[in-house]
């Protein structure tokens, strides 16, 4: 940034307060998250597959993931997730006291990402259906999905609460696995900038392997402001009442499994490979420089 | 170039001159965009998507970003869309000087290219149809576009001037946010060989989530050159005559629209992200050093 | 890793042991693989190719070997693979000493996953079908595949032993080929960190070129003990009774096949590239000037 | 390669001859990106688009360049193609003496392919129909394509020789351009290990965007030999005798215009962009150090 007009603007609004900056980076990154991501399954639902899929909605909200760590993760580190923050702070690699700030700004990230969502398909949704019901309620908050069987048939109430739980829990799982591989400085050694590419093609395979069960939330503020924000646009109650093969509430899996899948996925990389690293002085080498401050790794 | 044959050539039609090698560059940067796009465009309408579908021209548009800052950005910086050039004059990151002569650059590029894909599918284009409509139409330019609702009825004047206009801001503020973040050295350090594919997928992802309202033009020189192509090349006035759900004229509105979009999108990167980085000198490592030139920053 | 939480956990539990740190990331890496790998089958199947395809299957099986290099690469090699680390013994590149632990570790992280898999998708397999059927077998082992001919007729039982064997044989040397290539360091000086998506690319197009004669095993681990696991789940004895179209039983097939191709993929390009290397200083350039010997440019 | 026994036979078997090993390395370049493109056109032929897709075939075939190049870069400069050799030589890249080595290497590599992918899906071929046809000569050479026309009719005849050969003129030319642009050192400073990635995302494209007027051979290699390989397997004269909707052979057009689309766009390049590059010594600055220990090598 060498010309002087940005350099005035700059001494003029510069915040030094790192915890503002965080703040503000985690917000962007999450709203980015958030508006690509739903804005992916608006397409697909609002023209009933012609011009989307589920297989573009699993690109979509990958590259959603890449784009929004390029946009936060040299400033916060860019967790975007309030279950990354969690199991980071749990395992020591990130400050509890940043915790709570991180969490405020990915949820209104997520909820003005919602807002933005509605309003740029908002021609669209009236188009689409005359009232507000749950086939659309799904662009934004995740539901128990469906599913056609051997014969062909639509079935549509075939998860229950635990196999939806276990799903959320394995999902976050395999991402914290990968995401403390490629951010491990000892492992493929994978530059700063390669993180956020690596990090979305994790979130395309989950989607495209474990997407079908629920669709793949593991994330509490990419699922839970969403499905507030529906309430508030006129959805009714059904984003809360939405329930499992049992009858159940499925509203709070999305919130609750993806922080314990989050805190036993750092907790296998942990204990399976990084704990055990030799005490080399591999570090020394100049490329590892640029890893301490990797996303999802606070300094 | 160690060769005598090229250094002999060299000598003889090297031009020195900063402003011709960047118009030269800008101008068969936006070729290279425009003639990747619009065919991929061309090859699903013709084919009657056997052969192109929505998601794969998604991949086309968006590869197509990527070759033409590969073919332009280490010359130009790659700008190739003039809401770009726009967005970086006004935040001091490109001369006002030079802001006409890449516009001009940029709209030359984009007509050749629209002719040229209509020379290579004219065999296809009068099979395909006895007279030219307005669905081989929008294989140059972008029109309001149709959607398939909850009963699977085709829609297709479901979008208002307003709701558009939203789309077209939206859409250039999400693609100047994501490239501000690439070309930032104090983000993730992307190299300057890696922005090519990124800006790539963030025009990839753009047309996943963002694609189906209007056909995501987000550049005007990508949408107003090739309709006055059309306009030329035999489909009388319906290219500007075409509109909106409230029976208002479309065709300014991608040319206004990302102009503002791209000032927008700049502006919030700065302000939550830009302006706030630290004074430190990290700039000093090595590995930051190849980002001096990088695309879409100017010199 | 610079907390004290960490640290002191770290001195507690640290394994120095180069061979049992080797075994847990082989198994961690190979249920990465499987547990992805065999997922992506499962969506495609149980929702009767609406949330998934061929192609899906292709791109989670190539990502998924993406994710597992990424996990385990930099501590045991990431062979994830018993033919991989058959033909790098048989070629002096990898010690014979260790190939029973990586090959114990390998088909361990198979078991387990095939596990995973089927508890995620319990419930979905249930509403699938009444009985556990060979249709769902394929999800976790691979099986003489189906095809449709020339007049849209479903043709099932086309592939004989010995096209089947030779599919393996091509599909495992392709693999080994390709791999040779990426992770020598004197072609195109692939840095460490690029390794795991190109390899994974390697595995994504033989799927889409090499995928529908009998589902691309090329890895033993990968097809025998998913296969097992079936077994032990209530497939009965189809998973080793099914048989190609003369009536021979297939089972073996992707496990003794892959074996062979990996020694003669390592064979070929060890005869045609490798061992031809100049045994010149190369390496002690810096690599700015391995751009003037690049791709399409001779020397 | 520091173990003994690999040593031993390097003694033995290595071969200093430089054209030796470029034939080599380019024959096994070729046979790699054949083997893998047109059992990619098998896959989606054999199996009436369930298993396959034109896009699908798209990523077949732009991979396919990707790993052909990782395979040969490194030793031959990984042209893969006689239009690639013809035009770097014409240009001065690459000396007149070795185009006749590298062509038989090139021609011999894409023969010695098409047997192969015949050999795999022998018994697929069989079952999918009765007889040879035109439908299945179609997996290893290009011929005029069919479109489906916007009332959903099948148009098999609408292709020109003139328009045929300016497709295969623009498409090679956009190849060249963008092949000289990747890996112009001066221009966006791509490092060789990205080339293979780069090139193959072009071919990709070229697929996506002019992949239906006639297959985008855009390497005579590639079509001339497999075309051969038909004659000689048993689809009789057709191979040679199909015609455009003038009635004239086609089987020539893939052969001669991209010699002439390659020379035209290293023109194209040099006469825009490369001659102009400023007389500089940015060559000298350091980029990367890290690429001794790479995945699947023992150390």
């Amino acid at each position: 940034m060498a010309n002087k007009f940005l350099e005035a603007l700059q001494s003029k609004l510069r915040l030094r307060n790192v915890i503002i900056r965080e703040f503000l980076a985690e917000f962007l990154g999450t709203f980015i998250l958030i508006v690509f991501g739903n804005a992916a399954v608006a397409q697909a639902v609002l023209t009933n597959n012609v011009k989307g899929s589920f297989f573009a909605i699993n690109w979509g909200y990958g590259l959603a993931v890449t784009l929004a760590v390029l946009v936060s993760g040299g400033v916060s580190g860019g967790h975007v997730n309030p279950a990354v923050t969690l199991a980071m702070a749990v395992w020591g690699k990130h400050p509890w006291s940043k915790v709570p700030v991180y969490m405020v700004a990915q949820y209104l990230g997520a909820l003005l990402a919602s807002l933005a969502v509605f309003a740029v398909y908002i021609n669209a949704l009236d188009a689409f259906e005359p009232h507000r019901s749950l086939a659309t309620a799904g662009i934004w908050a995740t539901y128990p999905g469906s599913m056609t069987n051997i014969n062909g048939t639509l079935v549509t109430d075939f998860l229950s609460n635990g196999n939806g739980f276990g799903d959320q829990v394995l999902g976050t799982m395999l991402l914290l696995i990968c995401v403390c591989a490629i951010t491990d400085p000892r492992n493929m050694e994978v530059p700063k900038y390669m993180v956020p590419l690596l990090v979305g093609f994790v979130v395309l395979n989950i989607g495209i392997c474990f997407g079908f069960n629920s669709g793949y939330a593991i994330n509490p503020a990419r699922d839970l402001a969403p499905r507030l924000f529906t309430i508030l646009a006129g959805w009714g109650e059904t984003p809360f009442t939405a329930a499992t093969s049992e009858g159940l509430a499925w509203w709070w899996v999305p919130v609750v499994a993806p922080h314990i899948g989050a805190v036993l996925g750092v907790m296998v990389y942990l204990f399976l490979v990084e704990l055990h690293h030799p005490e080399s002085q591999e570090f020394a080498l100049p490329q590892v420089l640029s890893h301490e401050s990797v996303a999802t790794t606070s300094k």
